[in-house]
């Protein structure tokens, strides 16, 4: 699949350490597991961070051994339980973290997680000079620079079977269902789920719409009587709500639609093939960059190859939404 | 498992119809197949209504021969479609409906629906005579007389396989969830979902409590420091909003809790096993009951033995919870 | 659901053990949870045992912690492991293991395994006096005394799910699978199986049959053209390779079969809600009854209700099947 | 994902063909479903072949409108049916079946299948002229020229997850199992689900080996200790047998090992959301293709790029095995 870096050990880092942080995604603990058994192979110590960046300013830290990292592949969520910390926007904390990094011997930091954790990684190595690597661990695959996201194939598949489940009762009452789905600003679950699921139609914050006209639009593809799955996919979009207003917009239009918000049953769970395999390839290759003195980049993939994006990229632009699905899934529904 | 009641045909009826009427839930297809094929062996030809008691009272109605219902018996849904028929609750419908149902030969109705749907059968039966036979089809498990009701089992693990994605978010971020399990004024699925997730507490509308002491009682667990699980499970009870008020409630008293409402997966999907045998069997049983003469029941389940229970019954008497349940996850949770 | 025994705590016992012996099932963990926390809600301390008898006979034995089985209920296996004993058949060493218990301070023993899990009980307790109380935990169901085991809910879904793949296969290339079950001597999963999935036709150990009537009646009922699912199932038996012998004998005949042997899967998973409520209510009942002075029994249900059964009875007596699933299976078939 | 071709109408074509043929795979039906949708909108009539080549030579062929192909976006197998055809290897039979073709005015064909399949279209256009677009319908991914197949990523989910159930039992019961994955001969099934399952070994065919040389060095991984997954998965390969043979072997040398042939459960199931995604992208590529005047090719996937790969091509050449996935999981198994 995904062809790794052949990169030689250059450093004199004898100790990595890793850490997932931010919305935890399945996937992380394959993850754990490559980076930890990659560094162990080249004898390099691995610790672990407990709690993203909360655990590590304040030292919570342990030694990885083989052992700890056996038989988790398969496990969703992150055996270094993850956080959001506010603490560490500050560069005063940021140089303690260094320093306790530092303390501990050393020599390189691996974060999982999403752009917020890596643009904290990015400040950690301008600031202080320990050479960070991310990687991209978020269901939302909204990262720029890399076209998949550790957890997201999951996320698609969880999001899959609740809306086969929630057809069911489609079919059966001849109904019209609202899903919502996660993706925070971006339509990228929303739009893969809608193909997946041969969705009516599929609602994402890159493509502008007014409730009105979402309607009326409905309103008259039903009219024509097309053969029709009766599911709406809703990107949950950056004002909550909009699921409902939509509902409600379409009761004043005279449809009646069931509401289903999927929340967090997206965030969890065993780990697809895909996401093992990915996280299992970027773990190994994160380790084989840091130990090739490669810093401040996000390792990720990128038409089906292993790349190293900077991390300043990922903070500074977007990544945009192929519209071709959601067209896609438009003209497979007729 | 369960003994087929050994009743011979002592009727002369000819033709039988079978409907899904109400909510639809997982084991409906198989409970179809089980009365068509238990019918057509007898020599008796078989009708299938569509969309409950709307179709009948307009006569959407077809034959059922054996082809219709090959490979349905691991089908969520209905192939029959159902609904909720505001209409019925007209005497002058209902004699409309025997009318309907004697010009197509039919001699006995199948109702396969929750307890408002075999309401409907009862009065059917009063003022006409068509002879009846109801079938618990409801994923709540709040039918008086059974103890098992066709769905509630695929319910409880399609809720549970929720709650276990849930889980790895709750312990990977240390957080507490809510989540809100169908059951409409019941604990059925709450209290078995509860248990079997391993819930800090279960929240059922048989058991008094107020926002307040539940939030209090939450905090002193948490404060104790027990091995927790992290999940609530709340039963939505008769006033919708329930778990978003204890959201608030906690939230007001210093902890932060997210809010799952799993919603409409509950009722779909492919039925389990269990509710796949337990179909089959009283679909067969219905048919045995209804061609040896037997009418105004409902066939269910007690004490693992298939039972005929009268449809009055069902109506005036409402089935308790067994608290123990509760009280057990309570005291596994510790 | 199951009415947990109101009995006293009677007995000065002041720790208990618990161990998982035998083939695993899926529910193992779940049911030591639930003996843990009952048993620690009581005051009393409580040891695992590593390894069934295996562990037992060299000491192998811990302290649980009411920690030490947070959110096991969920996972599948064993957190105990377990394996199949030859030297405890022998008395002396069941001496040497009933000491090794005493110097513990351990006054009673849980054992969750199959029958011969629970004969090398029933003589422990016999040669040694130490009290000991059995759960049913096996996929096979075929414990006499008890109406179901601890697993046998979860095997009978896994197959069915495994089925539910093959049948699209089936169906898609209108070809005959022999799909083979678990259930050692006995036909408990195949039959329950065999109606869940629509089975053409349904082999089991209790009822006889030869090669060459099998082959020619389902060359009849093919012959009949009836709607078919294409599966016929298998109990795998006492002697290995039937399921091959009989596909030659069709391939004989004239019909191509392919041959799928579930093996292994059937006996791993996540517990079924099912089976973790029926875990976490035997698992207290268990602690309950020893508490109270019970010995020499399992816990197990019939008729939907917690009932004690005397060791010996077990040993004693075959579990009989009800032939009425495999005849209905053939009637819905039809 | 995928960028969809822009290519414009430029045939005459007013009516097409659509066949699944070989081996069925998820996914199938979302293809089919693409190519039916994706025609229909651009007035383009089309026709569902049942079984293959099979039913092109006796004229089985019918209209597919809109309404055929609703709601079959998730479900597994092949609507069309799918067959292998001895009898299209004769030069006689595909100028019969291009006559047929012709008298319903069909212009093209899309066949989903394999290499086999692949090749039969290959000839039928050399020999006829008739345009035909392939697509790779397989799970084994084993066909040159496209990263990717219609079933593959279904089929590693599949198997991993009867892995991870089987896991349960090798880590309670501390045993080595030997897990049989399909794909042939060649590993590119056997090599992503041992990276993703953490596999102590991966046997592929690709790669040469001795049964004595893969025994004495599994004993040399566990003397040493490592932590252990316990599976080994193996590829089928070209001679049946292999994974007997080889737990043979491992007796010899003084290791018991359980074995699983996973089987037909990994050609069946509802496709994943990567499947139907791909289905759904490549079945409207081909029409793209085929209205836009090319034939004899296949639409695949590149570097996550929809492309065309000359049919002659795949027939000649073998897909090779990216050796590092195996290279990864023995790294990552330490």
């Amino acid at each position: 699949m995904y062809h790794l870096p052949q990169l030689k050990k250059t450093t004199q880092i004898n100790a990595i350490a890793v850490m997932t942080s931010g919305g935890d995604s399945p996937g992380m603990n394959p993850a754990i597991r490559s980076v930890t058994r990659a560094a162990l192979n080249q004898g390099v110590r691995v610790f672990g961070i407990n709690r993203g960046y909360s655990g590590l300013i304040i030292g919570d830290i342990f030694e990885l051994k083989s052992r700890n990292v056996t038989n988790i592949v398969q496990r969703g969520g992150t055996i270094l339980k993850s956080d959001r910390c506010e603490a560490f926007k500050d560069p005063v904390v940021r140089h303690q973290a260094a320093e306790i990094l530092k303390e501990h011997g050393i020599g390189g930091l691996i974060v999982i997680g999403g752009d917020g954790s890596l643009t904290g990684a990015h400040l950690l190595f301008h600031e202080t000079g320990i050479p960070v690597i991310g990687l991209p661990g978020t269901i939302d695959n909204d990262i720029y620079g890399t076209d998949d996201t550790i957890g997201f194939d999951t996320a698609l598949n969880t999001a899959l079977e609740a809306i086969d489940k929630i057809r069911d009762t489609a079919i059966s009452h001849e109904r019209i269902f609202l899903v919502e789905v996660m993706g925070r600003n971006s339509g990228h679950i929303a739009s893969q789920v809608g193909v997946a699921c041969g969705a009516e139609m599929i609602i994402v914050p890159e493509i502008d719409f007014t409730l009105e006209t979402l309607s009326f639009t409905l309103a008259n593809q039903r009219a024509e009587g097309r053969g029709s799955s009766g599911i709406i996919v809703v990107a949950e979009g950056p004002r909550p709500g909009l699921t409902y207003r939509l509902a409600r917009q379409l009761e004043i239009d005279g449809q009646t639609a069931g509401v289903c918000i999927l929340g967090h049953i997206q965030r969890g769970g065993q780990p697809t093939g895909h996401d093992r395999v990915l996280a299992s390839c970027l773990g190994a290759a994160a380790v084989t960059y840091l130990l090739a003195g490669e810093t401040d980049i996000m390792v990720g993939i990128k038409n089906s190859k292993i790349t190293a994006i900077p991390l300043l990229d990922i903070m500074e632009q977007k990544k945009p939404l192929n519209p071709e699905l959601v067209q896609l899934a438009q003209l497979l529904h007729k």
